[in-house]
């Protein structure tokens, strides 16, 4: 059983066990499910994080989710991403059908030797599954001391401004900045009004959801959650996230040869897998445009940050590093449901 | 007078006039401004594009804005920019404290070559004066077969989400992509609510402005365009457009050694010139990633245009293109009090 692990503070509700525990369990779930053991360590990894950083529909609710795929002979478990040198600023990674997570570790040391070499430089990771964040991906760019951008299309439950039929994906736009020996500055936000696993969660939770995020099949809003899934999701901001949603579709789809939110659902062909396609990473090196220079003008940008919170404003990232910081002297706190579901794909 | 040109269709209260009567009229009143005459067609260029698309807070209205930033001595009126060859994939273009047009101008050919060569470049202005649309210069990249964004900080005027004070420009995102033989999809957007333009047109036109565009001095919401340019304006799409504004400031400031929005508006120091600072453009080319596959790829992306406007959603490019369609054939109708405002300049 789960919750006999030696660490683990047990209640009737809840289990509270150290980050290591919570990527063991990842692992062997995922073993379990059959992913080869390079996929499951990379996937394993983004549900750590998730957890870690208390983006709760990235953790481990993710084994559910990708317990469900599987399933569905969507994804290759054992698929070897290979890394192509396309130009002297692009290079292509194709996945093999397999997640995307090990696509971007075997392409992204290549894209940041591209990027310190050329000044600025692209990846298409193609033909890969997708269903993590992606700023784990711009946070370990931004370590590595350059600007990084990540766009990514997903499955066509949006509906464009203007429209009441799903067409674009959720299509998160993320974003990187490297701070020196502090944590980098992260985005990572749909252009959706919310993200897909935000509504999925209401609908576990038996709640509704508010007016703004949803239509139902017929055009109309809802705030029941099961009709907002069967219906059309909306785009944050009006025109303009619409207009946002638009360009991912573009520049993570047809321009590296991938598949659009609305191809990625048609290639599903109602098995309710994860996402197919691809994604665009962008690196910019400040030392490019900067040179010597580049410590004195990012210093620039550690006064706008303070601007910013001085007023009361939060940092996107403050909060989920406060809660790293938290996870990583405490543990993490999983409900007993979950891992009771969690427990059940072990016995399949 | 203006109203006496010969092709003009003069009534009480406003004339129509061919778009080349609007090109000769702005670069006259730019000469006689004391530009020099590059910048004053570059600049005159931007003005017919926006009178051309009923984009009119980017048409000659800007003669009125244009004509206040050269009184103040803050933009250099005889610039000559340069192109500098910073790496592979970057090249930086110092516009000697004039306006960002000629700049642009002068860069954008290496700019294009790079991204071709590299397949991803992109192309840092410094040290120029920003008060022109964005769209203009990624459609004309688009033009050329590339995909394109444009990012430029530009005064303190917005507050980031949960503060209260200008700490952000209007930053604008523009993007574009290239259709083959038909017009480039293009979006421009400021990711305050809405363009400062937008706000001083309501003021001029004394007309009050929604709740949700801006706060007053007190931090409060403000249905007073007055207040609100004296106080702060909201950015589009709470915590997520925020987020988009801050990552504006980041790229279009720090990364290229340029000014952020407060940086600006502090150099500006009460003399309300147009923002000084930097802008950056990056250009991907289709065929770096597809190669000879890229034609096949971009029609995946008609498809995607196709289903947007059938179920009535609209391009954001739309509405400009029919615009500039009936003003190239039947010209463009300039009111009365503009025209008034314009001649004025000329006794100056």
């Amino acid at each position: 059983m789960i919750t006999t692990m030696t660490h683990d503070a047990v209640t009737a509700d809840a289990v509270t066990m150290p980050l290591d525990d919570v990527r063991t369990l990842a692992r062997k779930v995922l073993l379990h499910l059959g992913l080869a053991e390079r996929h499951a360590n990379a996937v394993a990894e983004t549900m750590v994080a998730g957890e870690r950083d208390e983006c709760f529909s990235h953790g481990l609710y993710r084994l559910l989710v990708s317990a469900h795929t599987i399933s569905t002979g969507k994804v290759s478990t054992d698929a070897e991403p290979s890394a192509h040198d396309m130009a002297p600023a692009l290079v292509r990674v194709d996945a093999g059908g397999g997640y995307a997570q090990l696509a971007f570790e075997v392409g992204s040391p290549l894209l940041i030797e591209k990027a310190r070499r050329c000044g600025i430089a692209a990846m298409g990771i193609n033909n890969c599954v997708h269903f993590a964040a992606l700023w784990p991906e711009v946070e370990a760019i931004a370590r590595q001391g350059l600007v990084a951008m990540a766009f990514t299309p997903s499955h066509a439950w949006v509906a464009p401004a203007g429209g009441t039929k799903p067409l674009f994906g959720t299509n998160p736009v993320a974003f990187g900045w490297p701070r020196g020996a502090q944590n980098p500055f992260v985005f990572d936000f749909a252009t959706s009004a919310v993200a897909r696993g935000e509504i999925e969660l209401h609908r576990r939770a038996g709640r509704t959801i508010p007016i703004g995020w949803a239509v139902d099949r017929e055009g109309y809003p809802t705030i029941d959650p099961t009709e907002a899934l069967a219906g059309a999701m909306l785009t944050f901001g009006g025109h303009k996230g619409s207009a946002l949603s638009l360009m991912v579709e573009l520049i993570a789809g047809p321009l590296i040869g991938d598949m659009t939110s609305a191809e990625s659902l048609a290639a599903d062909d109602g098995a309710k897998a994860s996402p197919i396609g691809g994604e665009l990473i962008i690196a910019i090196d400040p030392e490019g445009f900067l040179g010597a220079m580049a410590g004195a003008h990012l210093e620039r940008a550690e006064a706008l940050f303070e601007a910013m919170t001085q007023q009361g404003a939060r940092l996107p990232s403050e909060r989920r590093y406060a809660a790293r910081q938290r996870s990583l002297a405490q543990g993490v706190t999983i409900s007993r449901a979950l891992l009771n579901d969690i427990e059940a794909l072990m016995q399949r």
